[in-house]
């Protein structure tokens, strides 16, 4: 994959505008009209059948009549007609085409015929094609406007650090406005559409050796593409440039069909969730935050990242300063205000705090000089990772008595933000040109704070494999187990017994529970094929014929064997599963047992495989798992156990035999403290092409 | 309680100003300048001994001396002089003073003190005071501005309707700094400092009955003096006047040292929560919503309030639509989508839609008569409770295709808001001065949508009875069954046995549980005092005796007697309790029994006492008691039962005999449906004084 097709992207020398309009107001002539208002010094060709001049400028009947072949042209016809420009632009080897039209998803009518004629086009041929249903390009800094968005217009937009990647295309609209009115300059904003050809994480890749790029800013509606989105986040990492993420989806009820329990319990946006945690890239959940943290990203090594940041807050408002100590408490940041230490050295400047979260400057006055010597202090205290300054009133009539010394402040080297209690625009901006990340609700800084720290640091991207797979073939419990001892999960004590050749005696310690051996039901036990507590032979005929009297009904052939199993009597369960998500990839998923933890949605999902440090993180993240950790005197499970086991599910995702479609554990029995953890359910599914062994 | 305070405090003729001084910038020269600059008619008093002018007016040596007793006196001074100032007030009958000095809290140096002198002073005279620690009072549209915020110089501060009253001082200041940008104009701000006389509830009960005053906007520390805050909310519902909230202290971990699972449970901020809900105070979590949404909630009537609202969203960008879309389901609001009937006659006019969630006009294109006939069409839909539209960047552009329709639809009566996603200043202003609440953020707007429906509607506000009624004495569980039975709660068969006289015979049927029986302990399992499981006579002397050899040791008077009861096996627990806080009043708390229950902290709280009704609905507000609905095709538990037992132990703060301080069934044993519940512990204090019984 070659980031060949950057410049004719953003940088382009000739552009051409098909279906540029000569009537002013017109969606279709505002590119034009655009980059003749910011004077962009290339050249650009009007192409339009119906016209002969737009103003004083030629314009061209079509592509293929151009005098030379443009770096970048920008398709604003409807759909068809789109794709027939898009030929004309392969005959011609344009190095990259734009495609604004709409209609080439399934939900459209003859969408999937369009879609497929335009990769007919496309294969082979060097044309890179952004879109369709892209709103276009702005590269703001080169005053190159390649698109139709009213937001453009916007004369007070200025050039930058922050490169804006948006599968919506009106966000960057959004986004354009709201960074100019926030003094943020852009790089370039790029709306990538239905990611047809070019994908959003492969645009953003080839912008990672852009000099002039410093931070990424994404807007999401999904994670497509995760291999192209996992070698840009590990380029950037290399690069040091940061990157946060908006993704919409946030609501979305679960993987809907989904086969098995993890399915379910993961759901989409979890899944994408763990995917932009894994990459490193910071996830807002505040529309402001993203623009408004950009600085602050930068500010922000890798390193310290991955926990939960101790936060200093310094206020010259004690409403204010309360405000953003209680957005960030909620969130989980910690507040360990002041150490002895720190709280000596300011008092030798005339500031009298105690240890409380909030060190507040107001009794002290709204001084340059208090504030100065505050934060010199508190910037130098090792017991914050990032200190949030709160001018209050001051930041809008005395900005040279509170804002001033933040801005001189920014050159310490710690991570610094600043919440703005009152509304004042000219402060927030002036912040910001000087590299404070400056915000203007408490909402948003304290999300901005605990995303940034939350990223994990990525050293090199493993290669997503999300080719589809299927939905496989069911192994039954035996092999499912054995399959899972080979990774090292053990499963309770069992033996496959005949029906027909039943034992005088229990194959294994009793009581157990006596299981339909089949492949091909998920859910035995929905069908009647589960029978527990047995403690004798006599019990095993009982439960056999029991078993062949209700699942032996449904089944296409009748049961020939069951699996008779000791039941372990654990302090807890868990449910361990390993699955393939079609969008990110193969994931591992960790949640208690049991109906409350389904009802409470209490789970951990991370990209597969892991490794033992993330399966214990994993284990600290599912709340239920707290009550076997020692709490309130109870007895301890064996925790550590359960992330071996976690640990072990998920490298089936690279297991080196046939390919493990779905995995899952469900129950994991969790004996105490030593004991480990027993395997009673398990359910795996293979590739069907390799389910042959 | 009178209101006769209220024109002295916010429209005063005559103000005195102690300590102001002469030096321009100086904080206490602000009021005068304050008040200079905005051209107050009223006659102004300066107050300073040391000096004899400032500027051309005449500076008057004390209180003692004015030639009138002037209707408001703000007093600037420092503390101790302050209380001397006071004196002179109270001397002079001066109607309302209004204290600018700390040092009156407890954690001050001789708080207690001053605290005390302040209320001697008060005792018996006609002055009432705003404060200590108060930033004063603005009328912004009487131009009286009695405060020495800077925020206050902002000449394009502006009068309407909203008065905001707030226990954090600089609060005001973010307030109409942020009301000002925002083109919301203000009846007054009233920083009400500590409350030592009156109290945020009773000005705003005062205010209720000024007709410039439409609605009110909260910023609040606590729910302190809630019996005054109850009469203010029912007032302004009788007048129809709404109330938002913004409240700190989310954060707090819990009732730290509650000797019940029912105060540990609860938390403070829990309480504040239902106490805001019942007085059908609309609680917002963004700061901006508490300004942004004041138009939103005078169109939504309290009959509208009190579920989730079913909203509908109409916007001419695809992305800002789904960001406002995300962040409402997120928060739990029904996006039900167009019905047929609006289907058709939205594509009358051109505008077709499926039943998705968002009504996208992007297609139908940005014009005025789209947008303006869709709105007519959407507002009149019975579908939904509250319309959302979204401009996208024609906001900032052409206000005039997609902003004006939306100022001209707030006729419509249905109430609708707008999310405007570009930075568009001059339409969120035109939108608010018209009377539309129009949001920055998507969050804010979901943030107000849900809060304001979330209001519970009150009829007459039930009076709070605050005054703390101690620890109390603890019953024993014995007695604790018969307090609960005559309120309705039923216990599991038991029976009271002295130790001495062992019966041959378990006196309840088995198995059964052996416990202490004692008013010494509140938690007897944690002192070895109870036995589980007993099946017979040798088994209760067994238990007998181990509860003697373990418990005994540990109390005042070796135990005499044990309680014996049969245990009982239901479907699922849960502990229901009732509480008196210090600042609310009594409250009940339903929550699941068991460690993960605690663990999540999942748990309804209401003011009690509650009727049938909202019991039920705290039953279908605790998560896991969804188990036992129907889930799944699970048993059924008698959730009906338990909404009883909840509403039962709810009363016992109006119990006719003595004073319950505190009431705990823990754990309620839930049986299937039709079976009812049983308590199988309790725990209760009485007052002291009225524990003799």
């Amino acid at each position: 994959m070659s980031g060949g097709f950057y410049d004719a992207l953003v940088r382009p020398r000739s552009v051409a505008l098909v279906g540029a309009s000569a009537t002013p107001g017109r969606t279709t002539a505002r590119p034009l009209e655009f980059l003749e208002q910011r004077g962009w010094t290339g050249t650009v060709y009007p192409v339009n059948p119906t016209h002969e001049r737009i103003g004083n400028r030629q314009v061209w009947p079509s592509v293929e009549q151009l005098p030379e072949v443009p770096d970048h042209v920008l398709v604003m016809t409807t759909t068809d007609p789109g794709i027939d420009v898009v030929a004309q632009c392969v005959a011609r080897k344009v190095p990259v085409v734009t495609l604004m039209a709409d209609g080439f998803v399934d939900s459209a009518e003859g969408g999937a015929g369009r879609r497929r004629r335009l990769l007919d086009l496309l294969e082979g041929s060097s044309t890179r094609l952004l879109g369709p249903s892209s709103l276009g390009v702005a590269a703001v800094g080169d005053d190159l406007m390649l698109t139709a968005n009213a937001a453009f217009a916007d004369p007070e937009l200025r050039g930058g650090g922050v490169f804006v990647a948006s599968q919506s295309g009106s966000a960057i609209g959004a986004l354009a406005t709201r960074g100019s009115e926030m003094g943020i300059g852009f790089a370039a904003l790029v709306s990538t559409g239905n990611e047809l050809d070019l994908s959003l994480g492969e645009i953003c890749r080839a912008a990672v050796d852009d000099p002039q790029v410093w931070s990424f800013a994404l807007f999401l509606e999904n994670v497509a593409a995760a291999a192209d989105l996992a070698d840009f986040a590990a380029a950037a990492a290399a690069r040091g440039k940061p990157i946060l993420a908006y993704k919409l989806g946030r609501s979305e009820a679960g993987a809907g069909l989904a086969l098995s329990h993890t399915g379910a319990l993961a759901g989409d946006d979890a899944v994408a969730d763990a995917l932009l945690a894994d990459l490193g890239i910071a996830r807002v959940h505040t529309f402001e935050a993203l623009l408004e943290s950009q600085q602050l990203a930068c500010a922000i090594g890798s390193t310290d990242s991955g926990r939960i940041p101790r936060v200093g807050v310094l206020s010259t408002t004690g409403g204010g300063g309360a405000m953003i100590v209680d957005c960030l408490a909620v969130r989980g940041a910690e507040l360990p205000g002041p150490s002895p230490e720190t709280i000596r050295r300011l008092a030798e400047i005339g500031v009298y705090t105690g240890p409380s979260a909030l060190i507040d400057l107001t009794l002290a006055g709204t001084r340059y000089e208090v504030m100065k010597g505050a934060l010199d202090i508190v910037l130098s205290a090792p017991e914050f990772d990032v200190v949030v300054a709160v001018p209050g009133s001051s930041a809008r009539f005395r900005p040279d008595l509170t804002v001033k010394p933040i801005v001189e402040a920014a050159e310490a080297g710690k991570p610094l933000a600043a919440f703005v209690v009152p509304a004042a625009p000219d402060a927030l901006r002036l912040l910001r040109e000087h590299g404070v990340s400056a915000f203007r609700t408490p909402e948003s800084c304290a999300d901005a704070i605990i995303g940034l720290f939350g990223r994990r640091s990525i050293t090199a991207a493993p290669p997503r494999t999300t080719t589809p797979v299927g939905a496989g073939v069911l192994l039954d419990e035996a092999s499912s187990y054995d399959l899972l001892r080979q990774v090292g999960v053990p499963a309770a004590d069992f033996a496959v017994v005949d029906i027909d050749d039943l034992p005088s005696r229990l194959p294994v310690a009793g009581p157990v529970a006596v299981k339909l051996l089949s492949d091909e039901v998920a859910h035995k036990s929905d069908i009647g094929g589960v029978v527990l507590g047995v403690s004798d032979a006599a019990g095993l005929r009982a439960a056999v014929e029991s078993i062949g009297a209700t699942a032996g009904k449904v089944l296409r052939v009748p049961p020939k064997q069951v699996l008779v199993q000791t039941m372990a009597d654990g302090l807890g369960e868990a449910l361990v599963g390993m699955r393939r998500d079609d969008q990110a990839g193969p994931i591992v998923l960790l949640a208690a047992g049991g109906v409350l933890a389904e009802l409470y949605r209490d789970r951990s999902v991370r990209i597969a495989p892991v490794d033992l440090e993330t399966a214990r993180t994993m284990v600290s993240e599912v709340v239920a798992f707290r009550a076997l950790a020692g709490y309130r005197g109870r007895p301890r499970g064996d925790l550590e156990a359960l992330a071996r086991a976690v640990c072990a599910v998920s490298k089936l995702a690279d297991f080196p035999g046939p390919v493990v479609v779905e995995a899952e554990v469900n129950p994991l029995i969790l004996l105490p403290e030593g004991h480990g953890v027993v395997a009673v359910d398990a359910l795996v599914r293979l590739a069907s092409e390799s389910s042959a062994r």
